[in-house]
């Protein structure tokens, strides 16, 4: 841990300065491979397993469809394992779990590490339920590829793994995830920066291919490898009046990582909900056509106008 | 139990006299606690928190967010104790029972009771399976704050109970709750006036604020408070042509209960689906679109709208 | 087993003749029995239970809702039993497994067949996972009235039930079903024939009436009660970008086949998928607004039209 990151989960770190969009090397470079993973998904319907919750298990299936992929969801560890050797990457979502998830979540990680197959966490309400906790901490040893969630689960799972409380000298007052959250973030996105740079960090030695990436979803996206920041503006404020808008981009984001290494697949994913939300917004009465406009922009939008999208770059 | 009551669970009471709209003390102080109950829910988003069936799960969380609140699900006991310490209320539906349901729902509804927490039952499919029976049996001490169900299952509870069968000399032809009616109603709405009455009676002296209401839903909605009946007349005939209707009612109605006491959260969510059902029935070619509409209109009807609604009061 | 079936699951049998309309018999009447099928659910709104998974259980309630009948979901066997004392027929689909399903699916199949209640099987992803396998093998003696699925799912669960692998000298090489499929179909539905037809006789002698049917869902649809071969041409390609458009059709064929024999039940599902997928397709911009028009579709379709769609017949 560098001395940069001393300042714990949720606190600002010296090595966050002004955005530079020209920080990220090739700009260029980076729309080209997120307009390839679009167009790679759309002509290869990558399989993308999902062991998620019960109440936005459709939508995640419906969305992974829209965006050229297949679907297929299990919860038995015979059945995801099994699966997961045809599956191009995985998505896990704690949302509601089941007595049997305790022994089973944990199985699934380490099984998923050992054979090197990418997956994508969304910890759900992370923070809330002795069982949630205990899941949450067993995949500190066999971490996702990508995290995806919102600023208080980002920051309450980067606690939850220790990784800037030991000697940070951060007092709990600053911590605001100690405040449970339920399914709805406390914290704004800003506020997990660098939560989400560790979590990145930690988890990117122990990923295939040595990277991984964290995505902190809220009024401007944040994406970081570790290194670089991303932020994304734009979407919709209706994403949050329909449920499953953060589980759907989870799982999209576990299909673009079937077709593409993690920082581009969480862009593009980011980056094709954010666009696929501001065009329902325009078409929609309330949250119920939202829904159905959104699975219609995610089908119809074009590697092109995912890639053009604004991205803001910081170290 | 008072003589007036001893009829059973389905009987007709003498206290069942002809309507009177100004038998409800003051109509207009409560058209005003129905409109600052949805003004309150939108100014406020409370989370309630269901235990619910996985068959509307996702509908149930869609209505709670169109009316205005928040949502979160959760199976596990610990994880739905401590989630209940930020929940304004919580919704609890019996439709799709696994095995350790058995344990989890007494315990959850006896930790509900120590904590004065407020929730709401909906009793799907009561008087089928052994399972079932026995965990709507023992929430008789540990009951709900409000009840919405069809009326099979608000007879079949008041039977389940106990609450009017002892003495009361009906006999078994008289309870067509004896008929398993799946989850569809076999009895009419008024034949279950009585036992909505008696059920919220049992219920009010053991409920935070000593207040309790029952609603039960049909082609005209009954809600009481054990004390006075309101009638609801409207809605749409393709509520019935789309799954999760009632039990999403009943999530909203938990939503309502975050804000609101028993009977003015009840009235509320009725008068919302009633209206809401009606502007989606004109707008929708079929149960497709109308599931479609009624979530937009729950999202743009007024609170002035909501109690502006026809209600019909009887002792 | 007869020679002419020798040729395995997955292989081409003598007895596929060039289609022959006239072969049926009377064709005439097969399309008064489907029509009055579709007339006998809106007109008794049938009960069909499932025991189904949790990506597609909201789909199936609505597409039965929408086709004319009513639903109910259940998970534990004193409730599936106890409720298939008032259903019509049942719809068990083996998506997302739990573990105390390895015991309660055969246990209720067993307790179907002692009652000669009929029900219909949706083997979805067969051949993948040990559970999914203990669970689909246990069938064999207490097997469905029909089957409907995929082309790699039929001929893996013939397979499985060892119906054309014992001494029909084909090698693995020829039996695609072993390389695993996933939800998908990885095989075209003519390669699933014999199957079909080796299924559908296994299962006619040991169902309620002593007739079974088989539908292998594709581009061409296939329908087969163990003699003759029934292909439905038409539908929507759109029905694979939706999650559940098979398990909603499986669902559905339960609702008819509570009001009518297998091979109509299963001809009238499918007929009136395939119509309200083309009219879905004409009125949608992508998958979410299908979804939407498919359910108005199933409500608004008359039985003259579903009964009025082509069927290619052959022995």
């Amino acid at each position: 841990m560098n001395d940069s990151h001393r300042h714990g989960c949720n606190g600002r770190t010296a090595a966050q300065t002004p955005s530079d969009p020209h920080a990220a090397g090739d700009p260029a470079a980076l729309r080209d491979r997120i307009a390839q993973a679009v167009r790679d998904v759309r002509a290869t319907t990558p399989l993308a397993q999902s062991f998620t919750n019960f109440v936005t298990i459709n939508l995640v299936a419906n969305a992974q469809l829209a965006a050229g992929g297949t679907a297929a969801m299990s919860f038995l560890p015979d059945d995801v394992i099994d699966t997961s050797a045809i599956s191009g990457a995985d998505y896990i979502n704690v949302g509601t779990l089941l007595p049997f998830y305790k022994e089973a979540l944990p199985q699934i990680a380490r099984a998923f590490h050992q054979s090197g197959h990418p997956w994508v966490l969304d910890p759900v309400a992370a923070g809330i339920g002795a069982t949630r906790t205990a899941i949450l901490t067993a995949f500190k040893d066999y971490p996702p590829t990508i995290i995806r969630g919102n600023a208080s689960e980002v920051i309450a799972l980067c606690d939850m793994w220790g990784l800037g409380r030991q000697d940070d000298g951060v007092s709990g007052d600053e911590h605001p995830s100690t405040r449970p959250a339920g399914v709805e973030s406390v914290d704004d996105v800003e506020s997990a920066t660098d939560a989400a740079r560790r979590l990145a960090r930690h988890m990117a030695p122990l990923s295939p291919g040595g990277q991984a990436a964290v995505a902190v979803s809220g009024k401007v996206d944040l994406v970081t490898d570790g290194d670089r920041i991303y932020r994304l503006p734009g979407g919709s404020a209706l994403m949050s009046k329909i449920t499953g808008a953060g589980c759907s981009l989870g799982g999209v984001t576990a299909t673009y990582l079937a077709v593409a290494e993690p920082l581009t697949a969480t862009l593009a994913a980011s980056l094709l909900y954010n666009r696929a939300g501001e065009i329902a917004e325009r078409l929609s009465d309330g949250p119920g056509s939202f829904q159905v406009h959104l699975l219609d922009a995610l089908w119809n939008l074009t590697p092109e106008q995912v890639a053009a999208s604004e991205i803001v770059v910081a170290r």
